[in-house]
């Protein structure tokens, strides 16, 4: 491992923190909100003159490996975490340091599940933080790193491949820094239009862009305690679902877009699949709803925000679907486990993966009829590469072996099973609200700090899809001196 | 496919049912039940008459492959089950048809749930019958046709290859029939050891005989209302605690046993990894549940008989766990999940199967730090098949699925979560009872026959790993004239 490399990365990324920091300071500057922009001063400035120095170091061995990638994006999540964490805490808006850690993780991964039972109550620089780091979190820390600091392509391409979720690493231009800026450009453009839409929509300019940067990220967090229900607004409701389900889509799509290869869009199967699951949720939703609304139109309008908040792994509230028969609570779990497409900002299992375990599952049936056949999968006309099929199956092993520990771990509280479960879920799959005592119109406030940090390492192995966190904390990654 | 060969089989299966039911009518008689004894009687003489002469068509073509054998299993449990609860319905001890394919499915899948509100009020031939079908459908209903019927040896391979639990199919001797016969005494012979060690307990000859097919089944059924909680005897708890344990455990092991193969057992590791299992879990609940009864020496009597009968997916009660704490009833549902071991009479995941997950795991860890790395996965020395490797994936998305698709079907019924998952995971899993309102001291009476025929059918899946059922249902077995 080399790690004098791995440090002075590690060092700048920190560096970047730190000057992201500048953003909440001058929010709460403008509002005049002192405590808070003084917080949020203190821990910018004293970021950079820790990490700065150690940038500076002189690296021989400039070689990075899947493993230094590993390591990299993973304690570069926690730390990220652990430092974004410090102005809640130094303000004395979240008092207990734990708490805030929480917060922070549920930001970055772009869960948006909350400790605050009042949000209300936050400064306007906390709160713009808060949607920031969904909206830094979404893309993805070290795509960002990427486009700010000059790194090679070809230590890139581990770094990225660490931090994308999906199940396949798709090269859309060459690679690396390249496609980072691309991405990035195309993510602030839509961000941009959705500010200007929901400014149309007669939002204010602060919560416009608190709700597009929690949009983009696909996070979830409001800069109001009855989060989009507030606004009770038809266009706000729509305008937010057409884009929560743009930004669930593969990133690459839009890129295809600009070059105008619509060919190409019209042969990629993730997106009309994925199209196809939320149209059959939200038929189902409606019809085990209408009985409590009465009428097809309401039944409609919620089912239509719920199911795309939560299948693009948001989380906004327009509604307590707590009160809904558990038929209705079931396809929101269920929305929930299979997520967004590949590619996206978007949490979940992801629909690619689905697909690929669906048709590894039509190829065995086949086998099981004839033995000695042998099928290639094909996505889009392109062979599937069989590490990635194998892949599919052991991210599946492991994402059960999560849930099953997280539930055990936290069933240690005995709430409810249908809490616990829930929690555990939309803390995996970055979604946000739960079910029961978690669920839309509660906070998690009432867990335990041992809860609260379990919960937080759930979120950040469903974001970070396992591997950097696993090989982080593995005892070989640390043993052998040599690689 | 070979269509008249596969009716001829199924046709003699049948009769096999047909003689086996005579059981249940001798046993009426004796006890001078006539209503029972006439059900019973006239199942058995018309199974005999209708399918007997179906087994004397000329078959030219003998072939039989894969496709063939998961026909002939699926189609034969099904049919074993509609069939075997015609006596419980004619006699009118259950009323309704469908509750008493439901309690059929449950016997012979070993699941042991029940629709019964007072099992004690069921005449002895019932109960004998219920109690039997565990033990048939424990060692399988094609094991034992191979022992009853001459079916050449290469044939009998794909029969015994669609119907054995576990991911491998070992070969302990040659195989097909001789090994079927193997098993069968073995498992004669403990079950005989059984009853005699009940008998020698105070248990009466008649519940000695029911217990120990539902012990030897793994599967549940008690002839008393309150399950073995009535003896309150530490004795029989102790005894039946070690059968139910003993027939977890791979069949393989008995024979290398026999063959005083010793050192071939001990290098077995899956029992080993069983035990310690079973261990674990029983240190956790008894931890967790001594404050309840305020003795470490009760809370051990319970955990011990209660790990011992979920995880060798028995479902014998001694104490409603239903009032446990949450984190006692996920350490039951982890165990319940993960099941017995391979080639034993027990369901669930199997523990070769988590073994062969976590050593997938593992490599995968590997492969990760060394992407041009390639290792084997090795249990006991040999080298496991890729094929199973990937095999074992499968099952998993396939259990996967089964689960969520049933939770959602479930709960329409509108029940709580802990109701509705638990009862799907207690029926896919064959173990019998589940929590909250499918708890222990409850039964499963309550549920639509919409419900009923869902878990009959999980019940079923659990119990054939799948395969069988889902190459009956496909199309494209059917569809296509030639394999």
């Amino acid at each position: 491992m080399n790690r004098r490399l791995v440090f002075q990365i590690m060092a700048k990324m920190m560096c970047i923190e730190g000057a992201l920091l500048v953003i909440p300071t001058i929010v709460s500057l403008i509002y005049a909100e002192w405590r808070s922009a003084i917080s949020y001063g203190i821990v910018c400035i004293a970021t950079v003159l820790i990490f700065f120095p150690a940038t500076k170091i002189k690296i021989e061995n400039k070689d990075i490996f899947a493993k230094e990638g590993f390591v990299i994006v993973g304690s570069a999540w926690i730390l990220w975490s652990l430092v974004g964490a410090l102005p809640f805490f130094i303000s004395g808006e979240i008092p207990n340091y734990i708490n805030a850690f929480f917060e922070t993780v549920s930001g970055f991964t772009t869960t948006g599940t909350t400790i605050l039972t009042d949000i209300e109550a936050l400064s306007h620089g906390s709160l713009l933080w808060r949607s920031f780091t969904h909206w830094i979190g979404g893309m993805g820390v070290l795509v960002l790193v990427m486009v700010v600091l000059p790194v090679s392509d070809e230590r890139s391409s581990y770094l990225m491949q660490a931090e994308m979720p999906g199940p396949t690493f798709g090269k859309l231009v060459p690679k690396g820094r390249a496609m980072a800026t691309i991405l990035y450009k195309i993510y602030c453009v839509l961000t941009l239009v959705l500010v200007l839409l929901l400014l149309i929509g007669g939002m204010d300019l602060f919560d416009s862009f608190v709700h597009a940067f929690s949009t983009a990220g696909t996070g979830g967090f409001s800069s109001k305690n009855a989060s989009i229900a507030f606004y009770d607004s038809v266009y706000i409701e729509t305008v937010i679902t057409v884009f929560m389900l743009l930004f669930s889509i593969n990133f690459t799509i839009f890129y295809l877009l600009i070059a105008k290869r619509f060919m190409d869009i019209w042969k990629n199967r993730e997106w009309k699949i994925f199209i196809g699951i939320v149209c059959i949720a939200i038929t189902l939703l409606t019809l085990s709803i209408k009985p409590i609304y009465g009428s097809y139109a309401t039944a409609l309008r919620y089912s239509v925000f719920q199911i795309s908040s939560i299948i693009s792994t948001t989380g906004f509230i327009t509604v307590d679907y707590n009160v809904w028969p558990e038929f209705s609570k079931m396809i929101i779990l269920a929305v929930m486990v299979i997520g967004a497409c590949a590619g996206s900002t978007g949490g979940g299992i992801k629909v690619s993966r689905v697909v690929i375990m669906f048709k590894n599952f039509g190829r065995e049936i086949k086998r099981m009829l004839h033995p000695r056949s042998y099928n290639l999968i094909k996505i889009d006309g392109k062979t599937v590469d069989e590490s990635a099929v194998s892949g599919v199956g052991i991210y599946l092993i492991i994402y059960v072996i999560s849930i099953c520990v997280g539930i055990i771990l936290i069933s240690v509280e005995n709430y409810d099973f249908e809490t616990t479960f829930s929690s555990v879920l939309t803390c995996i799959s970055n979604v946000g609200p739960g079910l029961s005592l978690a669920g839309p119109v509660e906070n998690f406030a009432f867990y335990s700090s041992f809860s609260k940090i379990v919960l937080s390492f759930l979120m950040l192995l469903g974001r970070l899809e396992f591997w950097p966190l696993i090989i982080l904390f593995a005892p070989s990654t640390w043993l052998r001196k040599n690689r």
